[in-house]
């Protein structure tokens, strides 16, 4: 039996894009391939979120699912692949074969993860006919993705005899994820000596990112056909090993990078922009931002606005100019302190006398915002906004400030990862990259102090610890979700650890109206960690 | 048997406050009765969210239900309440009763609401050990909110031989709510013959209020305790026929207002602020928002701010003043015009020649955006966003300009509902008022045509439906989750009707990036309705 393994790009909401690009494959493959394999949700998207209980869009989706029984009436491949359906008021997400105008197979997701980023015990019922489907004389143990991960399944499909595990995924990714991924098929195809394919999504929705990674791995843990990554992947395998070499381990910085750009390009072009806006200010994020922003969409499609204000120092000018200039783009230059001082003017009698604090910061960072997103405005180009997880966090970033903006493209990485990916690509070009350069970003960008220059001589240290503790002792909260007295232990300093907690709560409010940012973290700072606002919890 | 009824104010993560006000009220009833029944999570506060995974948090809460029991040993009366507590690595939202030291009954919640503003899935484990108690001699049902929903535990409560019905909850309130609750209790009361007691929270929380409204009823459908809203109620009843007299239904209107009250005032106080902050325009919905902030907060603590620009109306300057006179409020005048044109001069060369178009009256509310939010860091008031309903279902409000605030008191109020709440407030003193004044908002600024006053002569029906056709619109496809056909059918404009469905699509991305606001609707624009912004579909 010769399967397909269809790893492609498909986006929400789009079904007729989406039955465009199936028919395609199928058509492609028909007659040479018994089974054309999608990813989860392929016509309708993922994650549909409550979409899936918006009456039209259901309706549509039957529409469309018709239209595909139609088409497989006049091929001879099968294909499979999972889609919302409602019966009896219940919405399911169901796993379809379809052969020959028919569904010949009807399985309901069964286990519906309801953590992390996920919702779907909110927006679908849960199915319990996970039986072994008998098709061309073949045992099939279809999985729907999330179920891949309960033994129960496993069990029950492996005592009705299942000859092969089949898994449909949409999976999305964190850096840690392949490895997880990786790890459980080899328990699985040993422990219950059944080959697996496993097809995954490859593209993104909002945060979400989906690497690909789709793979056949013998009983004997060993890949049939190897993952591939960042790519769309379309394959023809009949579960004997194939001359494909397995790609060596991704290294860290590499998926990740390659993951922001696919983030950015998807949610740049799938909500219809083509440019977009950065202010740069001579720093490292706003030069990481534009950095990723040529490589997702392209150097020539980038606006970089350059701000300066009367506390932007000489070196920042600079950078900034090293940057535009290694990027080949002609930066624009709106100056800020006219403004500014004119609203400072009319501000000052409502003052009453109090002097200067972060007020007057914030303002210009406000008035920054006014300009890009006028900009944004009046050329259609969507601004992106350069803040960090480490100052998301923290919120060491100003609302309706520097946290303007459509996407935040970094919004998950922490800063010394930024150090980090500055450097991987000032040395390397990423798969996904469109821009062709190296040494991109102005090593004094990268060496010099970190400040938001709001004010003379400001520097980050003044406000915030330094960031290699920070983001060590932010991880240990937010991704290992640590107490106290566990941190302590490993040799931070309680005082340092409790006020991390205590600005960790008071920003809840801003990442509550922060801009959307791809997910790279097991855990990020929106869907993964959903925390009231109002709380009056003190640690101490 | 003696019960107390506790329907008290409790906040979220306030385990000492709230500790103290259990042992307040604990001692007051101590003796005269035999159970003091708490709302819901009294100790720890609900909705928790994601605060109920917080290690610290955990400890916090078994270290003051250790407490708790501790006070019990000296008490003769017994309590009964709902705790997060940790066991096997699962969290269960356990009801408690405590007795003399010990926990003599507990109980898991066994149904979690994870649909609308609900995620008690994803934060909690579901228990099945939802068995009647024998206690003091009788058979008690406990049933932990969202239990009393389900006949399935309800039929297992009374075959068990349940002599009474005592259900705990932190019921969120929507406009509709109360009602909804009396059939079900009537229909409960009727069909098991037994008396049921209701104890709810008052409060509010984040977006949520909780009207309060717990009753004691008898099995003929009778209040022997008639429900109490917009108030503490600490009662004892021993199920005899009380002589308290039941409220006239609370008219939709003034339960409307309260709710909007006790939202904004729980927000504001709860988070540490004092004063706050209103831009009057001379508008309806500003108007609105400062008589409601000064019912929530007293008109002592509001700053109004004028911010005229060359496109204000003279009406809408002097509407704007005789609110405040109204209110007794000297506002205060920040001119915007010369920020506005200094920050356009720096833009025009940018700006490629482009016609004026949407960017110059976005920039003015920016503009207005950046003033506000500086008066607000500089006197540690917060900001009110003025925003309805009908213009966020929209996109109909700036980003960053009037969607600047730290909560957005009547975000999940529709413009006509405006209408009628100015209508009843100038007639009405509402019960959570703390300003006594009527006819404080100025009838022109509910008679005039709407408008933005963005350019000259600008009128809101100049891009939107009339306000009486589109809120209609929205409520069928918003609340209602109709179909496109369904609403033609009611004898809607097809085009008109497909408009609405693209601008509620289109403008996702603002919704995301809006402040809180207090929800009374059976679904608001956030935590009811969650879509995703890139989202492809098309309804035609």
């Amino acid at each position: 039996m010769i399967f397909t393994i269809a790893q492609t790009q498909l986006n929400l909401g789009a079904l007729g894009k989406n039955f465009s690009r199936l028919i395609e494959i199928w058509d492609e493959h028909d007659g040479k391939s018994d089974l054309i394999i999608f990813p989860e949700l392929a016509l309708a998207g993922y994650p549909l979120e409550d979409l899936v209980e918006n009456p039209n869009f259901l309706k549509a989706c039957d529409e469309t699912l018709g239209e595909l029984l139609k088409e497989s009436c006049n091929r001879k491949s099968a294909i499979v692949l999972t889609h919302p359906i409602k019966e009896n008021k219940k919405i399911y997400n169901a796993l379809l074969l379809i052969e020959s105008g028919k569904v010949v197979a009807k399985i309901y997701k069964s286990y519906l993860p309801n953590y992390g980023v996920f919702d779907e015990k909110r927006n679908f019922s849960r199915g319990r006919n996970n039986n072994v489907v008998e098709w061309r004389g073949k045992k099939i143990g279809f999985l729907i993705c999330e179920d891949i991960w309960r033994d129960e399944i496993l069990d029950k499909l492996s005592a009705q005899g299942a000859e092969i595990f089949i898994s449909l995924n949409a999976s999305p990714y964190d850096a840690h994820k392949a490895k997880r991924r990786t790890t459980l098929a080899k328990r699985i195809v040993k422990r219950y000596k059944l080959p697996l394919i496993y097809v995954n999504l490859y593209g993104a929705q909002d945060e979400l990112v989906f690497d690909g990674g789709s793979f056949v791995m013998d009983l004997d843990g060993e890949y049939i056909v190897p993952p591939v990554f960042w790519q769309e992947m379309i394959i023809n395998n009949d579960l004997k090993r194939s001359s494909l070499i397995a790609e060596v381990e991704e290294a860290t910085s590499s998926s990740i990078y390659n993951a922001l750009v696919l983030g950015l390009r998807s949610y740049i072009l799938n909500n219809g922009f083509k440019k977009a806006i950065i202010a740069i200010s001579g720093g490292i994020d706003s030069a990481f931002v534009a950095m990723l922003a040529a490589d997702a969409i392209g150097r020539e499609n980038l606006i970089l606005v350059k701000m300066p204000s009367k506390y932007s120092s000489d070196h920042s000018v600079l950078d900034a100019d090293d940057l535009a200039k290694n990027l080949g783009v002609k930066p624009i230059t709106i100056p800020i302190q006219k403004s500014v001082d004119v609203a400072l003017t009319e501000l000052l009698p409502h003052f009453a006398g109090k002097p200067a604090d972060v007020t007057e910061e914030n303002l210009q960072s406000r008035i920054r915002g006014v300009m890009l997103m006028a900009l944004s405005n009046k050329s259609g180009a969507i601004l992106l906004s350069t803040g960090n997880k480490s100052e998301y966090a923290c919120g060491y970033a100003t609302i309706y400030g520097d946290m303007c903006g459509g996407f935040a493209p970094i919004k998950d990485v922490y800063k010394t990862q930024i150090y980090e990916l500055c450097r991987y690509r000032n040395n390397n070009i990423p798969k996904l990259s469109c821009f062709m350069g190296l040494n991109v970003i102005p090593e004094n960008s990268i060496t010099k102090p970190p400040s938001a220059e709001l004010s003379y001589g400001q520097l980050d240290v003044d406000t915030l610890p330094e960031y290699s503790i920070l983001d060590k002792i932010l991880h240990e909260l937010i991704e290992h979700n640590q107490d106290l007295e566990s941190i302590v232990k490993m040799g931070y300093n309680r005082e340092l650890i409790i006020k991390i907690c205590k600005m960790l709560k008071i920003s809840e409010y801003k990442r509550k109206q922060a801009p959307l940012g791809t997910k790279i973290s097991i855990k990020n700072l929106s869907k993964d960690r959903r925390c009231p606002v109002t709380n009056q919890f003190e640690i101490v």
